[in-house]
């Protein structure tokens, strides 16, 4: 992507986080990226086309924050990195609670705005790939449906904790303790045998 | 509730299903429910009083039809009501889309209106404690602890389930399927004696 495109994606990231999709008009968006709402046309065509885009963008960005090594929790095991990766999608740092609000709201909105739907699909099949990639390395003996409706669970896990915890229904500490006691208990049911197996 | 109050907290619960939270206009919950917007002034005060009681409908219409018993799963032993109690949410049918969309909306609207948040909050915890009330049944060895960490993950599990199945990312027949599976997790994962303890 061109810095200029970047740019207005990171900004759509903003407002969606701070004012929700809903809120988020292509004026508002040229205002916060500081640009003519006619480049922002000529970059993403129309809103379908920004909201695309700014998924994508999101996506990204979570791969990089959670792939940084945890100085708390150091290694690189398949485990350690499992862990890592959903983890660290709920951390008190500014760009993350940008990020998962912004990504919550997405997903939230994709029930109203069906124009949403095929690519919030996408690119929560790419996650869930990603994580289901990251069980088969911790527990390579399971099989790959098994491993595909674990990480199904627990992104959707992972969703659900951290929209609890950004509406104040959790504290970040607890949410990261549920989080973690079920990654052991998907892996425990995993190697119990356990799982789809269809 | 009178039932005139009832039934402006049931067209509240119907124009958020079907227009979102940020959509809920007082003079468009009053033209929905056939009444005047005084009379709703009169009844619940203000817009954070409609949606207190919005979320208190959705939770009690909820305990109802996850009460009824499942013809495809007959019984009563304390394992097929957690079954019912969770699955009964991940319904085809009008009234559970419904509540569910309103729910899931509601939860996602209190990241940006704090307003919300702390009914929310008390209606989670709520319900958090009924399904830790039905695992104390189901596995009586287990700690308190244990099993209410163990139904805020069912829970929030369930929520985010709820949201992709009703945003097109999942089927409902796959939502119920990873569903099912959790639930025989958590519980091996208590029967081994897993599970927050403090």
């Amino acid at each position: 992507m061109s810095d200029r495109r970047t740019e207005i994606v990171r900004a759509a990231t903003r407002v969606i986080a701070r004012r929700g999709v809903r809120g988020l008009r292509v004026g508002e968006l040229a205002a916060e990226a500081g640009v003519s709402t006619s480049l922002i046309y000529y970059h993403f065509t129309d809103r379908a086309g920004i909201l695309r885009e700014t998924l994508e963008f999101i996506g990204e960005r979570a791969d990089r924050y959670t792939a940084e090594p945890d100085r708390e929790n150091p290694g690189n095991d398949p485990r350690t990195e499992l862990e890592q990766a959903l983890l660290l999608e709920l951390q008190d740092a500014a760009e993350v609670r940008e990020n998962s609000t912004a990504w919550g709201e997405l997903r939230a909105s994709a029930v109203f705005e069906s124009s949403l739907r095929d690519d919030l699909a996408r690119a929560t099949h790419s996650w869930v790939h990603e994580i289901a990639g990251l069980l088969g390395r911790t527990h390579p003996a399971g099989t790959a449906p098994a491993h595909a409706a674990s990480a199904e669970r627990l992104t959707a896990l992972l969703e659900g904790l951290s929209v609890r915890w950004l509406s104040g229904s959790l504290s970040l500490d607890q949410a990261r303790r549920l989080l973690g006691e079920a990654i052991d208990a998907e892996l425990a049911y995993a190697r119990a045998g356990h799982g789809r197996s269809d």
